[in-house]
């Protein structure tokens, strides 16, 4: 099995080339290759299979059309995303940048603008001349306030969905000072699933310092729609609801895009590795 | 550059084949391949380089002609072994049996018994034919007695040095509830340059299980120097010196051989993946 490693902000993956679609991936093979100490080790697993050979993907794209969106440009790959623990995915703005520059670097896509089909739906993508890809990332959905509790301490956030549920915590207390090693006390009754919870600095014009604690991972060193819900929260401190803030996570520097209709997420894509698992050549 | 990647009981190493012994390695490129998140990742780098290549090689081989130890046997490839922070290290008794693991697959050594050459001298290795890799880890010198505490409780440990500095605690408290996620408390002095510390369980018939909190590591899967200290330890208790011993680690099973003259540890190693970084073919 042919295996690419790549990383957007240091949230890594296990990108898997499947161009026949052949590619049979149980839940235990997910977690074997994602080890890592015994593994290859990542947080998730990007399989690459061409859309029309996923019946999966095929009824993403049919029910994307029946929903009257925009027609869809190109939309040729599948983006089959597993969480390390081997269990199905619906998105990941990290993941999809990686995805999208595996795409661009094997010669599988042309360079510029283009969707691909992912669980959550078509994903339009960007390759950017900086060598950063953009992820339209949907529009983000604010809620009301409510409120986390950290290391004893009670912080206020402003509730926001991106598909999935996030409270984006802006305070005057220095984030990198926090211990977030704990899982953050939450309202159940507003976030009866759970939440992922952002600490957010404002740090001069239009930039932000982010950590998250994701749920059911702990603290990680980047979350895209993390990074979004915090740049919602940031803006609506300062009054704002359109615009472009840096976030910086702790595995690098993101921006967002706020428009009207949409988020958007362009943030660095590297391939680290490529090989074999299990190794073939040894020399 | 090609590598391997493999582990032994899930202490894992990037295997940097450089048979022309050109292969420069800064203390930043190491620390890059061994970022779990941004690289490859690893607990350190085994560059694989004919030991005739290595003018610090055949000055380790020289030094142990005029030690007068036994006639080497083969001797021909030099462990150059880096930790995941880019520094050089002496000996890892994990890492010395997925580096010969490497050199009989790739078919640079004949399976059997073959001396490699690491800074920590010359050290014999054995093939099983189970798979299993045997390494001769030297004598284990027996201090006195001293102290660790975790979680406010003081455990009695035995002094075991084996190049580096152990304190093996035999307890009748089940070592799995024990929380190592702080460094445990010691006599600075006993062990003025810190010490590794194992918490030890006798279970059956010279069988062992064993956690163990690494000196600047943390609490880790796996610890050569560590499982040879725990057998030692409960050998002690059973008025042994001598004998064979399983030490059951987080990572899986080790045996320990403890005769007059030195210590052997017998364990799995696994070679995981190969490839090339930065990546070259894509698809």
């Amino acid at each position: 099995m042919r295996f690419v490693k790549g990383h957007g902000t240091e949230n890594d993956f296990v990108i898997l080339p499947d161009r026949d679609g052949g590619l049979e991936l149980s839940a235990a093979v997910v977690a074997a290759l994602c080890d890592r100490r015994a593994g290859i080790g990542a947080d998730g697993v990007l399989r690459v299979v061409p859309a029309k050979l996923s019946a999966e993907a095929v009824a993403i794209v049919d029910r994307a059309g029946e929903a009257g969106g925009p027609p869809p440009r190109g939309a040729d790959w599948f983006m089959d995303y597993r969480n390390a623990d081997g269990g199905l995915a619906e998105m990941c703005g990290n993941g999809l940048r990686v995805f999208a520059r595996y795409l661009v670097d094997a010669g599988l896509a042309e360079p510029g603008e283009f969707d691909v089909v992912t669980r959550g739906g078509l994903r339009r993508v960007r390759l950017e001349a900086t060598g950063d890809v953009t992820v339209d990332m949907g529009r983000p959905v604010v809620g009301g306030e409510s409120w986390a509790s950290v290391g004893g301490t009670e912080y206020d956030g402003l509730v926001v969905s991106m598909g999935n549920p996030h409270l984006a915590c802006v305070t005057g207390e220095p984030v990198a000072r926090l211990d977030l090693t704990a899982q953050p006390g939450f309202d159940p009754a507003v976030f009866p699933h759970g939440v992922n919870v952002e600490l957010v600095n404002a740090v001069g014009a239009r930039r932000a310092v982010m950590r998250v604690y994701e749920r059911g991972s702990g603290e990680t060193r980047s979350c895209g729609t993390g990074a979004v819900a915090a740049a919602v929260a940031v803006a609506a401190v300062a009054g704002e609801r359109t615009g472009t803030w840096t976030v910086e996570v702790p595995g690098g520097l993101l921006t967002v895009e706020l428009d009207e209709h949409t988020s958007r997420l362009t943030g660095p894509a590297v391939l680290v590795a490529a090989g074999e698992v299990p190794p073939v050549a040894l020399v």
